[in-house]
């Protein structure tokens, strides 16, 4: 392709925009995050009435003619291009699930700050965000984790989800054990022993020298408090 | 195939596997929905601790040697071996999206009555949901819905999502539209107008004869106040 990639996401956080930022960066190939370029957001919201195939939101990729929305599905198109899934029907449809399941507890997660309303501040919904995190804490991380860890150990450890091989799901369940080990630092610390086949992926793929490189520049936005995961002491006691 | 295919759900609820359900009646394939026959919940419980491919959680589907799960990608892989997505690689990553986006809004009706936590019953989450439905009611169910009407008027409209033909995204959006008309009549009640192109495909799909056949049948379960859709009047006052 000649043009470069154009993704549209909110500038100034990771959000799901991030899942597909870090899969560009690991294919190593040109895209502009067009949100954060001068003008980009007018860009953006523009696109986002476009005529064809409009986005119910962000993020969605645009290469050459096609415009793509929704992350698990912006993924499972770069993944077949550019070597992040494997050749045959049956692994990317194994690579689309462990993707899906990951958005699952994203989804999740973002409701741990916003179990009423997205409409809504965090500051106004705040009792029901401590009783939602309590139980994420205590019966969904340990749910899920417990599902991903297994994926890795059988029949034998792995390196990653599928094998010897990194796929887009392996940089997926990076960013949401990154994200987890930022908004919930105490409960992470706790069960992280729990899960060494994670722990080690999840240095793996930091180590990679594309996504090293990423993670030192400019172009990952730091964790903050407008994202999806977010450190609100509170809700960790 | 000369095996049927096995679809793995709770037996007693609609749910997510009524997507699945729709999808393969209107294909007009044989399947065994599992753990509605006898035994089959043990089956299925044990199928999920399978050793390749296990899924998070209902509902999955085995294809020969195939285990598929997450909902939106058991009808990836069924919308592309029964005609029920397009051929071409831009439209199914299209018809995809749709579902992801359709899957997103269920979500969010699920968490309607069980804002704080599934492990609970929604008797222990009640002034929560109430909070949690007001919104629903009031700002998700409209937009997405704007959204919906929006792909079906443009640029002309059109009987089905993509066009003329039907996909497994129409087969859902008649699900969802159904499941919300059971679960929050008052509301939907007042809005239908607004939104005559979702209606019409409603219609359009509960004809099809596949489906109309299915409807009629002791194969579809009644919506009930265990699966995603309940009908909980407080929530809508």
């Amino acid at each position: 392709m000649v043009q470069p990639y154009e993704l549209f996401y909110w500038p100034t956080i990771q959000g799901r925009g991030e899942f597909v930022r870090l899969a560009l960066e690991e294919a190593g190939v040109e895209y502009v995050d067009v949100a954060r370029e001068p003008g980009g957001m007018a860009r953006m919201m523009a696109a986002m009435d476009g005529p064809d195939h409009p986005s119910f939101a962000p993020p969605f990729l645009k290469a050459g003619e096609l415009t793509i929305g929704q992350t698990a599905n912006i993924l499972l198109y770069l993944g077949q291009r550019h070597g992040l899934a494997p050749g045959d029907d049956a692994g990317r449809l194994w690579v689309n699930q462990l993707q899906l399941t990951i958005a699952d507890l994203v989804a999740e997660t973002h409701d741990t700050h916003h179990p009423i309303a997205t409409s809504l501040y965090y500051e106004d919904q705040r009792p029901e965000a401590k009783r939602r995190a309590a139980d994420f804490i205590e019966t969904r991380i340990p749910k899920f984790f417990d599902w991903f860890e297994g994926i890795l150990g059988r029949p034998e450890p792995k390196d990653y989800l599928t094998g010897a091989t990194l796929t887009y799901a392996d940089l997926s369940l990076f960013q949401l054990i990154e994200g987890l080990r930022y908004a919930f630092p105490a409960t992470m610390g706790r069960i992280d022993a729990g899960y060494p086949l994670m722990a080690a992926l999840r240095d793996r793929v930091a180590k990679r020298p594309r996504i090293a490189a990423y993670l030192k520049s400019k172009r990952r936005v730091p964790f903050n408090e407008e994202g999806i995961f977010r450190h609100y002491p509170e809700l960790e006691e």
